[in-house]
């Protein structure tokens, strides 16, 4: 049971917020290495300190933008900060399209900030495992803040939220954002609403269809409930700034509302069932899908589905009694 | 292995192409109910003859209204048509919160045309399979164009279309649309785009920006450049109904290249794959989750990981340990 210097070490770096070795260690989780693994459950007893913070919203609501703004309104309150930016993965590049590189540059050289992109590359759901484990990693750094931003919307999206204790859903004027945000199913779990580019015309009428919905909403058990913070143009300085400091004004609020009611330790019970579902199929699926593929058994099951000789069904089920116990 | 009176009576009915017995199968398959797993081992050998078309882009691009349109172009040439509308799932209130009876109304009374709508209720991916089990469904019914309407993007949107033979995606002028659909990570599977609301401003640009990445595009191995067809507003009837009608011979072309150049037995194939993984997770993982729930065991397991006795990897690998032979 016992480390290795250089496990001791890897844990050592990460706990002091070194930059290399944890960029490392979110490489390595993504590739599915599995020494990264060993590393995640060396680090996952120092986790479950940072405040973390998803934020979702329609492409094109400006979600890039606000991030930033955020880190340095947490900043000038001596906060450290992670972010994690979710790319979804082009099917055929595999890899994230928008890097680390052309997001948040201006806080490239402060070190009580982290920004990092991810994108995934496995088939089964492996984007909210990755979230997760980078989630933990930025944790045990010691960043109080870890903001999670999600690109577009759908079942994936609320799997990665499940990572979140504070949930911020970013509209914007005139996109038919409500019925967006409806249909994407995220409207129940947003604890803030911001409505960005709010100098656009439909804002105010955004804000009042929000507000009706809030109305008819039930009581949290938390007794909160959800601000909505209009955000302006970057370009309008004062009122931007002033803006930005209440949204992270309201997502302190939201934390310590959390810590208050007890109902910090649900979220935290729901992040962890979250995680295990994932672990379960890391463990149990992976490995039998690798098996099929290398002895090119999946070749040949593809082949008789094909030919109509067997059907998906009955060929999993198969494998299934031959695997299981 | 013989067929009860009532199953082959099923079969009978879903290939006449009754709506109330598929429509039930549907249900049954979104439910997850094992006799419907029964029937869609049935239903399979018969699948493999319906044209799958996939419709993505973003949210409020005017997707529904688009295939409302395609709908009556398909029929004009007395094509029958299958509709599978994806809603993602509200996590609290676990259904489609668009039901098929807002949409696509005019086409209620036509035995040609078939339209449901489909929510995923499982917390692990369960929407891709749901799409891909109802689309047999819609096949074996003898429907000749399948489209199936996704909303949102991101890799769960990927998987859905993983079921296509042929992927249209539809952007907007003035949303940022180039760089949402980068984003969303679907510009290289589509096979056609469709500039939708063309009349609005931006669309000139739109298009530019479209032929140029295009024109850096490397050549596709069957030859096919997808084309740009630009759609105008619904009340503008004459040049609306011509672009549909031009929309739905590119598909038709889109079509007949596959078949002719062999690259359709390429998207067999990997729909087959995805079908393959979809049904293993049904059969090894789900039946495992359920058990842990059940007997209890995965609250304890949550709870000792909540107190760092444990760790989500390690709990998934004792358990991999125990269940896998």
């Amino acid at each position: 049971m016992g480390n290795s210097p250089e496990e001791t070490e890897q844990l050592r770096k990460i706990r002091a917020g070194d930059v290399r070795t944890a960029s490392r260690l979110i490489r390595n989780l993504e590739d599915g290495l599995p020494e990264a693994k060993s590393s995640l459950k060396r680090i996952f007893p120092h986790t479950g300190r940072a405040h973390v913070v998803g934020i979702t919203g329609a492409p094109g609501a400006g979600k890039s933008t606000l991030v930033d703004s955020l880190i340095s309104s947490f900043r000038s309150n001596e906060k450290t900060v992670g972010v994690l930016a979710v790319d979804p993965t082009s099917p055929f590049t595999g890899g994230a399209i928008l890097g680390d590189r052309i997001r948040m540059q201006r806080h490239a050289e402060d070190p009580g900030v982290f920004v990092r992109s991810l994108a995934t590359r496995g088939a089964l759901g492996g984007l909210a495992k990755a979230v997760g484990d980078a989630v933990h990693v930025m944790d045990v750094m010691g960043k109080e803040i870890v903001m999670v931003e999600t690109v577009g919307t759908g079942q994936q999206e609320v799997e990665i939220i499940n990572h979140s204790h504070t949930v911020i859903v970013v509209l914007v004027p005139g996109m038919g954002d409500e019925i967006q945000a409806i249909k994407a199913g995220i409207m129940e779990i947003a604890d803030i609403f911001v409505i960005n580019k709010a100098d656009r015309d439909g804002a105010a009428q955004l804000m009042n269809e929000l507000i009706a919905m809030l109305n008819m909403a039930p009581e949290s058990a938390s007794g909160w409930r959800p601000p909505v913070i209009r955000i302006g143009s970057v370009f309008e300085p004062v009122p931007f700034g002033e803006s930005v400091a209440e949204l992270s004004a309201a997502i302190g609020d939201h934390y310590r509302r959390l810590v208050e009611t007890g109902l910090l330790g649900d979220r935290m019970r729901r992040k962890t069932m979250v995680e295990i579902h994932e672990a379960l199929r890391d463990a149990i699926l992976e490995p039998i899908l690798k098996g099929l593929t290398e002895s090119g058994e999946m070749e040949q099951i593809a082949g008789r589905v094909l030919r109509k000789e067997s059907d998906p069904y009955t060929a999993a089920e198969e494998i299934a009694r031959r695997c299981l116990k």
